[in-house]
Parts: C-alpha cells; structure tokens; sequence
C-alpha cells in the first residue's frame, strides 16, 4: 500500500488492534491452530541428530527432504511433481517477488483478477508492469472470455481456490478452459494457492498445474496450515524456469533458512501435517460457517457476499452508495473492524467492498461483530 | 557468476568437492564452530515458552527481543546503537538486495573496492549499476585519495575488516578518513562486516559507523560466529532510511523467520553466543596462523599473501604470467583447490589470485596442501 489512501486504512488498522475492538481486518491464521508440540518435537529431532547440518548453509534450491516431502504432499493432491519440480522460498511473498523480477520488465503487461491479492499487486508494482484484467463474471475469472487481446502479457496471476479477498473458487470446468486458453494464448499461469488444504466439507477442484504443467507456476505455503513464522513457501513448475528462478534467488538471499526446512521437512515425513489438518479446516468451517449465519441473520438487504467453501475470508458487497474506506472509521468507532476492499483492485475504483475474516475471532463475537456491522451499515441506507 | 569463465570456475568447484580434494575453495564458516547445544536450548525454551507467538507472523522490522539484542552487542562493540536502528534481514545477502533495490537505478554509479565480495557484486548487478573502483594502495582502500570525481555515486561499498576476498583491514585512521570524505563528497557508505568477530589476538579497530553514523549503512550477520543456516542478518542505520527498506521488504518477504529470530534472540540474550565465541575465534586462529606459516614454508618466491589477522580467507598474488582460472584445474588435478579471483573484479582483469580459506581444513592438510600447491606453482615459473 501506498499513497493517501493506504495511509489511512493503515492507521484504522492501527486503530482496530485495540482489543475492545472485534477485528475482523486480520489476515493471520488462528494460532491455535499451530501445531506447537510437533513443531517442538521436529525441532529438537533436528538439532539432535542433524545440528549441524541444520546449521549450516543449504542449497539455493530447497533441502532435499523438504523438497521429497512438498513433491509427495502435491502428487497426493492429483499433480505428480518430482522433488526436482520443486524450490523452496521464504514464503509465497518471495515466490511472487522471484517471479515479478524473471517475467516483468519496466511496462511489460501482466494479467491479474479483480479485486486480487493486495500483497501480489505490491510485488509486482516493484518492477512496474501495466495491469490487463483478466474477464470475470458472477462466478469469478471467467477463462472462455480470454480472445487474442490478452496476448504478449507476461503471465496471469490466478488464486483460483478460496481466494483472497474474495473466498472464491474457480470450478474444475473453468479450471480445464483456462489452462487451454493459456496454452493457446502462449500464457503463462501463476496460480497462488495458499488456502487449497482448508475446505471445509470437500476438497476443491485440483490445481492448474494438472491441466498445463508445462506453462504453470503453482505457488505453495506452509504458513496457513503449519506455521507462517517459519517463512516457508515453495514454487512447482518446469526445471528450466525454476533454474532461473534459483539463480536468481542465489543473488538475493542465497537460500532459505536451513532449520526452518528441515523441521518442516520432518513434521510432513513424519504424517503429522495430514494428522493435524482436520483440526484447523473444523476450526475454520465452524467460524466461516457462524458467520456466514450471522450475516444472513443481520445484514440489511442489498448486501451481498460470497458464500465460500473454504480459506479465511469472506467478501462482502454493498450498495455502491457505500464507500467502506470511510465506513471504516466508524466501524472502528463501535469497536468492530474488516478491510475495506479499494487496495485490492490493480486499478483502483469500487469502494463498496470490504473483506472480513473470521479464522482469529470464537463464534460468539463473530455474532456479536457482524451484528454491529450490520446495523451500522443499516444505518447508511 | 555468469558467462562462460564462471561456469568453468563452477564445474571445477564441483569437482573439488571431491573427498580426496584438500579444499581452500570454500566459504563456508565450520561447523564445528556452530554451538548446536546452545541453540537446541534455546528453540526448545522459545516453543515451550512462546511457541504459537514463535509460529506466527512477525513485523517486518524484526522481532523487538532480536532487534534489542543486536542493539546491544553492537553498543558494546563501541558504536552506541538503539533497537530502532536495527532492521533484521535473512541473512547479510538480502541487505545487499534491499540496498541495491532501494539505491540503484539503471546505470547509476557505485563504488566499490578492486577486488570485492562476489555476491555483492552479483546483488549490485542484478539492479543494473555501473562501477566505479574505489581508490587503493598496498594497505587496501585509500580513503585520502576520493576526490570530488566520485562525486554522484549512490554509495561506497567497503568491507573494511578481514575482507573477503583479500582478509585485509582498514586501519582506524583510513577508516576516519573515510567517513570524512563521505562527509565532504555527500557519499553514503555501506560497511559490510560480516567477519569482524574472528579476530585472533586483538579486535579490529571500530565500525565506520562510529564516525558516520547518519551515512552509514552497517551490515551485520550471525552466519559467522552462531549460524549460517538461521538465515539471520541486519543493517544498522538511520531510521528513515530503515523505514524505506522496512517498506520494501514487506513487499518481497514480509518478514524473516520468526522462529530463527527468537531463538538467536535467546543465544544472544543468554550471553552464550559471547560465551562461545572465543572457541571459534581460537579454532580460525590455529588454522588461519598454519596456513600463514605454510605458505613461508613452502611458497615459491614471487608470490605474495595478506598476513591476516582475523576473518577467513587469504588472498594470494601470483606472478602475473599465471592465470589462476586456468590454474585451478591443475590445482584439481593434484587434489587441491582455491578460488580464482578473477570474479572478484568488478571490472575483470587481474587474473593472478586465488582465495584461500582454511577454516573447515585440520592443520594437518593444510601444510600438505599448501605444499602440493607451492609445487604445482612452482612448476609454472
């Protein structure tokens, strides 16, 4: 963020961390549900048996056994991917900052949704391309729509699954188009999927990756479903892309912290991130679920929202009379909060969304919140 | 490294890999110098104590237990430094990213020293800067002789203490002079100084923050004296200019490891690292004086080596009829291996060194190594 504007929402933000306010501005994952005792256990496995070689510099590419075990977890998710099909960042964020700095140059154009990942449209404004957007309707990206007009663009930055800011997820047939599309548009993909491993009753549609492996970045994180402070993110795609992808990676931060990656390794070889999973996808549907409930019960008519599936937000739509950048002073004045929608458009225009998350926030006060939100939003009918 | 050369250099670096290979080639510090006790401790006391904090998002700037400890140790190595002046990176590498990213404009000047550190130089390059050299003499950087020609760089940097590649060290009178030149000629300087804790008989003279604290950016990392794999870095600086490179690399990481963070944080705070640190300050100072002692012994005459007095490597000159590129391989041939210092060289040229680093070879294979490479130098005269 940047400019007046972000400065503003950044303060409110500021503002909203009190704790008398109901936050629903988060974009953390629950802490509860960090597997702390498996994390305590691979740590001390670790240093115990390989300390030293934990300590020590790795390679640009990723540790091995970090590198066996995300190649496993994505061939058991419908993608068979080898161990060489894989390199490790520091966190997705990097992973976007790698790819901005191998595909954009000054004015080179790149595809995104609309709204998008604000923290994706900040690592790419770093090397200053132009935004096309990519055609969308009711049910999100709408790949069909893609003609010769979009050729020549750099890639096309997708979260096709429970996406942020919108909870959204693209249905297998629309993912099978797309990937089509790219290939006759000689189109690079670079699908970001942080939220895939938290559905709430089923598994959404498989990666893009399955349907043009060739010309797919799939961008991976073990923040939200083991630990985001371990900085842990990874990259799936073609050796030749990923060889310049690690070059390029050498010069700038050398690799990824040794230890961090072998504790992961271990806590993914060792079965306890499949064991743990079920507890965070209950603990997020039982939240999404109440407030889903909750805005049903207390929204006034005209507004709408995504009814998601999965991941940790919800996107919600106002009368256009609404702009949710200055309804946000007074939410956070009646102690309740969310992320007014503007920053997340490449482009800028529609001020009448806001994005709420639930995944920090226990049943009760998510009632509570969206009660109050409801009613202050009533009040500007 | 790029182009043909470096490729050449690289393969051979694979094959001194090799176990009957007495290798000087490296630049890794050695682990048994890491204090894998120490920090198995300290990861197992911050996830029982702090673990979901541990696991969970940090703030850009750095995690405040981490920043407040560097603060510290820098304050007591005599330049008097609040926790505000620290930014915590993943490793000294990406402050070398970040300062590029942040000063570097295509075909903007820098400075730096003839030869100097080749990941800088690879860091530099990336953001497409021309080079100026920074005068010399036979002590190293000669500061009385910047005139107002260097005038206009957007930095000089120096490695002013046990320099890699060369092991020199700036005397505290060049280093006054120094910070008095960037006064006059408006010159920000950034100290990378990666190696000044491995002394052996007596600490280098003070940072060149200590004379120019508001236009010094001073770099610092914990890959030497605690552990390279941590990934854990810093710059000391002026906060403004900290906020700006904050902002920056909230867009490409959002932050370092969390958990590294803390468990340095803990080593540190523990007065273990202080602890430990004369153990590998004793062990460099065994290997480093016998390499010393075996290069008199049995170096033809008309090569030429830094008599260093901390730090890691040696750098040795060779008549110039010798290309050390092409020295290499024979050296490899013979079970022996340096690194050229032909990449050392912003500007190329200056193909008759080679680095040596004696820090991961027992005392013994360091005399028969050195030897087998005096005879093979030898032979060449």
């Amino acid at each position: 963020m940047s400019g007046p504007q972000d400065t503003i929402i950044r303060e409110l933000l500021e503002l909203a961390a009190r704790p008398e306010v109901i936050s629903f501005a988060g974009g953390l994952p629950s802490p509860e549900g960090f597997p702390v005792e498996d994390v305590r256990e691979a740590a001390e496995h670790v240093i115990r048996t390989a300390g030293r070689q934990a300590l020590q510099y790795s390679s640009t590419e990723g540790e091995p056994e970090l590198r066996r075990a995300i190649a496993a977890l994505e061939t058991s998710r419908g993608v068979e991917t080898s161990p060489d099909e894989v390199q490790i960042v520091s966190g997705s964020q990097q992973a976007l900052d790698l790819i901005a700095r191998l595909f954009i140059d000054e004015g080179s154009r790149i595809l995104v949704e609309n709204p998008t990942y604000m923290g994706a449209l900040l690592a790419f404004k770093n090397c200053g391309p132009t935004f096309g957007l990519l055609p969308t309707d009711a049910a999100g990206l709408n790949p069909a729509a893609l003609d010769d007009s979009f050729k020549g663009a750099r890639f096309a930055y997708v979260m096709p699954t429970y996406a942020n800011p919108t909870g959204m997820t693209m249905t297998e047939e629309r993912r099978i188009v797309l990937a089509q599309k790219a290939k006759e548009l000689d189109l690079w993909l670079v699908e970001d999927d942080p939220y895939g491993e938290l559905w709430y009753e089923k598994r959404a549609p498989k990666s893009l990756r399955a349907w043009a492996p060739e010309r797919t970045l799939r961008l991976g994180t073990l923040s939200k479903v083991l630990s985001p402070g371990l900085r842990l993110g990874y990259i799936c795609g073609p050796r030749e892309v990923l060889d310049k992808i690690s070059l390029l990676k050498q010069s700038i931060d050398l690799h990824t912290s040794t230890l961090t990656q072998k504790i992961a390794a271990r806590v993914i070889e060792s079965g306890k991130l499949e064991a743990h999973l079920p507890q965070v996808r209950e603990l997020y549907r039982t939240q999404g679920t109440a407030m889903l409930q909750a805005l049903k019960e207390f929204m006034p008519e005209g507004v709408t929202w995504t009814e998601v599936e999965g991941g940790m937000f919800i996107w919600v739509t106002l009368p256009e009379s609404i702009d949710t950048t200055e309804l946000m002073r007074e939410a956070v004045a009646n102690n309740v909060a969310f992320v007014p929608g503007a920053p997340f458009y490449a482009l800028g225009g529609n001020r009448n969304h806001l994005r709420l998350s639930f995944v920090t926030v226990p049943v009760p006060r998510i009632r509570e919140g969206i009660e109050r939100l409801g009613k202050l939003i009533a009040s500007k009918l």
